[in-house]
């Protein structure tokens, strides 16, 4: 058994999910570009546990070791692994204009601005509910990117579950839409949209507090063109928001949008969601960008498990966490999903670890 | 019955494809930013055959008309019905940096003079095999995404049936892969690739001819960690491309690359693509990056169906065509397949047209 393959299943005992070779050799590459453990997951593409397993393991073996201020190095042992499996330094070319997006939020300046201006005060993230809100940066892409494929301009658009992104007051800004509805649990949020419509003068957006475990009453079913979503990764709430989405499609055509990362699911689960999109769900998917959602780290970081199964306790010192952004589009015969969903295992499983 | 709904019946019924509504909607919108039918095939993200049957089915209903030049115009009746929808003229945020790639080209510069200066006599695109070639950006900036994945250095990467983008080529100068192997049917492009890498002394890249059709001889089955492609898109040959690309791959966690467009197959298409991905080959889709792969259009346009059945005979100006980049990545479990192939609809079936 190569000494990869011995590392993965050791790592996968550690972590408690699957993990293979390729994940080991990334985790090398990665901790040949930095130290910082929240760097590592980030560029390894790896949940939490995951990158956390391999690291032990690699401790362990005395691959690599932790110095006095928590930066993780390579030993003597480590570096000639490396080197005999040609392992190189992670490197990225992310274009540093549109920071990999493919659309730069700079492209409506002014639009940019306003939104910074007008959600100034906005609601902190908190833990209740699994939030991480994504940067201003993204938030104004993903209108401008729903916009370059026509899903904003004089549609229904329903935003579901993910406003502590404020992408529905920023599709409401962007004064484009037919309708806004935007549904989400946290009812500091919804006053905060519902306060800046009514201050603004935006009378066809309105925000409303909902719990997604329950179904959509009938006056939200079948009565948009496309929604937009950012679920936790555990399968029952994928159904929970993605079915529940595609629910509320109109018709064949409709779209939906959401992001889903590899920080809190594995490459597996990917797989189970995208059999579940196109066979159960028979919706098509027409774009996966990788890294398009930044999220801000959020203030609670501390409590969650993701800190406390890292092999560290030094605190993420940037960005780490990022997702990436799915568009789908519902095809003929597509199907509606709208069951009541019970708490267990909602936001947290074996891969998830931030909330 | 709405108008949109009755138009695309009578695009369908004419283009002989399968067209939905916001297809018409996104036709539409692009004539109000260009009078060019290729322009519009681009913009709206359609087989030829269905923006041609809605444009057709457009001029029936006296929406729009043909000027002396060709260009496609709506009318006043034409007008008002987009101002009645709230259809707005289309607009994209592309990142002019990268070309939306969300990798610059330029990020290594002397590679792509490298490549450029190696290249300049390439062999040109012919019929024949359905070639296409994309451009010298998209070429280097699929090597940097695929080095930014980790899966270049030191890996065995096969290239198969798309050489005449010269992707193989450009892997092999990046000098950072184990081991290139390409294949390909047309023997030009593998004289081209053999020779430079004579010239230049590259002793672990190496072309041969091979018709896709057949079955892979073992030698080439199980031994590559990382595949590239770029298929027709009819369904016997991408499982000929991508089923045999992945029966190369050595085993779990090996990466597959390949184009797919929305030119040549609808999204219905796609999503049969994707179902046989996930469930039948038993891969994980972790990129769709519309837009990445840019062609450069091919002498023998006029010669295509593409050009019989577009609504005007005038020729495309500029560049039109694009293809989406795919990343898939295997999982335990993952399927090899390796049969035979009939001739039959090999490179052309209703929705494809530029062959």
């Amino acid at each position: 058994m190569s000494i990869l393959v011995e590392l993965a299943s050791r790592s996968k005992e550690i972590g408690g999910v699957r993990v293979y070779k390729k994940n080991v050799e990334r985790v090398l590459s990665a901790l040949l570009r930095s130290g910082d453990f929240w760097e590592v997951v980030d560029m390894s593409d790896l949940p939490v546990p995951a990158a956390s397993g391999i690291v032990k393991a690699l401790v362990e073996r005395g691959m690599v070791f932790i110095d006095e201020e928590e930066n993780i190095r390579l030993t003597q042992k480590g570096l000639d692994l490396v080197k005999e499996l040609g392992i190189g330094a992670y490197r990225d070319y992310v274009c540093s204009a549109c920071e990999g997006r493919g659309i730069p939020f700079y492209a409506e300046l002014e639009f940019y601005r306003e939104f910074l201006q007008v959600t100034k005060d906005r609601p902190k993230a908190i833990r209740d509910y699994d939030q991480g809100s994504v940067t201003p940066e993204t938030t104004v892409a993903r209108v401008l990117f729903m916009d370059s494929r026509g899903d904003i301009e004089n549609k229904d658009v329903l935003v579901l579950g993910a406003e502590d992104d404020l992408t529905g007051l920023a599709v409401a800004l962007w004064r484009k839409a037919r309708s806004v509805l935007i549904v989400d649990i946290d009812q500091r949020l919804i006053d905060f949209d519902n306060r800046i419509f009514k201050e603004l003068g935006i009378d066809n957006a309105v925000a409303r507090v909902w719990d997604l475990r329950n179904p959509f009453p009938q006056d939200i079913l079948g009565r948009y063109d496309v929604f937009v979503s950012d679920p936790p990764e555990t399968l029952p709430a994928f159904r929970a928001f993605i079915g529940r989405g595609i629910a509320t499609l109109k018709e064949e055509g409709g779209v939906g949008y959401f992001g889903l990362t590899l920080r809190d699911s594995s490459v597996f689960r990917w797989r189970d969601f995208q059999v579940s999109l196109t066979t159960e769900f028979g919706v098509a998917i027409t774009d996966i960008v990788q890294d398009f959602n930044t999220y801000i780290t959020w203030d609670y970081h501390q409590e969650t498990k993701a800190a406390q199964v890292a092999p560290v306790k030094r605190q993420p010192q940037g960005v780490w966490y990022r997702s990436a952004w799915y568009r789908i589009e519902a095809l003929p015969g597509f199907r509606r999903w709208n069951e009541p969903i019970s708490d267990d295992v909602f936001y947290l499983d074996e891969e998830g670890s931030t909330t």
